[in-house]
């Protein structure tokens, strides 16, 4: 084993501090990963203050790493020393179930491993996440992070890029279709950026008016506040897609009114309480809501190959590792544009 | 205009009695249809007494209708006389808008001409169903009941056939598929044959342990009493497919846990009020929940003759229009097995 510095909460709720952990010698197939940035998502926050509870503790956050290839096991193919890679929500999965061998490892039967607050698949070895100068991690749960695609810029995509990338995917977004997106946050400019990207016309509805020049240089065409009833009704019947980022309850029967016959919903968003949902929303006009969740790893490649194609990333601000606290109060108050993102070379600093 | 003998509700509420009611003279394109039987709908009780609101009175309900063609306009050329033809929930669309384009007609941007409790497209003269001797329809709107089929047993095929067909076909329904059929009544016993018919694995889940054999007869591998917690618990995460025929108020959350990752769980029936909704039950296993009504011309076409194929029909007991308000009484206590179809020659008894 070697220790590594990373900065984590010591236990449910306190300030994230320096700590010293362990991680494993490389293995036949695994990378090990000079940590260049980490993205700082909303979950990290929930997470190393424990509101999901059942927290592992001490806990290094970060699911949106991007590293450069340092040492690798003998058996590794996908890689070379000096490579970009990315790490985000898993780093192992059992590779053999259903959801496994269908390439979607984020719902493997057995539980897949975390990056952070969980186990490796021996249900022993805590795992830590990217608030760290090191990571190692089996080759297959590495992403290449295209060349001249922006490393920090690219961290935020292994989270917030396929948690919308996935569900645009899903329901074949293709040009010329009318695509809502449902909250201005680090996952929906993401959502309005990718969805341009396949040649939608998007719509951003919005409880802020404030950031319509954001949503419109971000790519989308149309903006709407929500609380202008009107607007609202404009867009009755007329959206092929909606993506809902917002994690607040809200009314999911007043956005479904805006779906064309057969349009989608996908939540990816998610609001910790139920939400009423009247079934003639879904029925009179033959609608779909869909939950989605990331991705697996390879249609998480292929996002980021996309974005690469299309010269798209996250909008980020750069902190050091010393400022995240102070970054965490700032994502609860949405007091960022849109991801902040640590630049790990502080660490030493 | 011909006048012709029919039952229905003079006014909301009023039990159904004999009446003369007007259909036109058929068109270059219509076709006359002595209607040999017609199915009753719950939806025909809920209208017939204006639960819905907005009823046209006086009322000839009936939408699962199997006619001979008596006559035709000279522009017919889908029928001769003396087929054996059917019509469903719709007499017309607007045949130009999107929807209707694309096949989903029971979508029309301007509103489809409802085969009853409601108007032909010139939005005045009302139309009646299928409680009466003839109807009159324009051939793109009339089905071809297959050679050999029951025309009986084939009414209902019209409006609960369709109505669980499309969902099965939308969700890509395939030998194999572990489906669940939520509730045992006109639509869950269609649905139980159509999923078998298409190689599912089928179970049934129910309030009644006492449908557990019918179940069982009509195609179903599986029957679950949705009461007991314990077989609740051994489908977590093992079927594919849900259709939910249910129309009272339930916990949608506690079904969508019966569904694999990716799973579908389409809603056909239709409870009056709104149920919560977690979305956490969505997005953990990226599950998809939608809503289906009937199904277009040519999908309900396509429906028949795979029920032809596979030697489908409703089970059906039929009744003398006489029975009418009778009958009405026992499908508001579930006391038919599984839908009552109206012999029409008792009209002229």
């Amino acid at each position: 084993m070697q220790k590594i510095q990373a900065w984590g909460a010591a236990a449910a709720g306190t300030p994230l501090a320096p700590m010293i952990i362990e991680r494993r010698e490389p293995g036949l197939h695994d990378v090990v990963l000079d940590v260049l940035f980490c993205g700082v998502c909303h979950s990290d926050i929930h997470q190393a203050r424990d509101e999901w509870s059942g927290g592992v503790f001490p806990m290094v956050p970060g699911h949106e790493v991007v590293g450069r290839v340092a040492r690798l096991g003998s058996g590794v193919t996908k890689f070379k020393v000096g490579d970009i890679a990315g790490v985000g929500c898993m780093v192992d999965s059992c590779r053999t179930c259903g959801p496994c061998k269908e390439d979607l490892e984020q719902f493997c039967q057995e539980g897949n491993a975390p990056t952070y607050n969980g186990t490796e698949m021996d249900r022993k070895t805590p795992t830590y996440g990217g608030y760290s100068s090191q990571l190692v991690v089996d080759e297959r749960f590495a992403l290449r992070i295209p060349a001249g695609m922006d490393p920090a810029a690219a961290a935020p995509l292994l989270c917030a890029g396929i948690t919308t990338y996935s569900p645009l995917r899903q329901s074949g977004c293709k040009p010329g279709d009318r695509v809502g997106v449902v909250g201005l946050g680090g996952l929906g400019h993401m959502a309005v950026k990718l969805a341009a990207s396949m040649g939608a016309q998007v719509t951003v509805l919005s409880t802020s008016s404030g950031k319509e020049a954001d949503a419109r240089r971000l790519g989308a065409t149309d903006f709407v506040v929500t609380k202008d009833a009107e607007s609202f009704q404009r867009l009755a019947g007329r959206l092929d897609l909606l993506i809902d980022t917002v994690s607040a309850p809200h009314d999911y029967n007043a956005y479904l009114g805006l779906l064309r016959p057969r349009g989608t919903m996908a939540i990816v968003g998610a609001p910790a309480t139920a939400s009423p949902l009247h079934p003639f929303s879904l029925i009179l006009g033959g609608k779909r809501l869909l939950g989605s969740i990331i991705g697996g790893i390879a249609e998480t490649q292929e996002m980021l190959d996309h974005c690469a194609r299309h010269g798209i990333a996250s909008d980020i601000e750069v902190i050091p590792i010393q400022k995240i606290n102070e970054a965490y109060e700032r994502v609860l108050k949405s007091d960022v544009r849109y991801r902040f993102v640590i630049d790990m070379a502080s660490l030493k600093g």
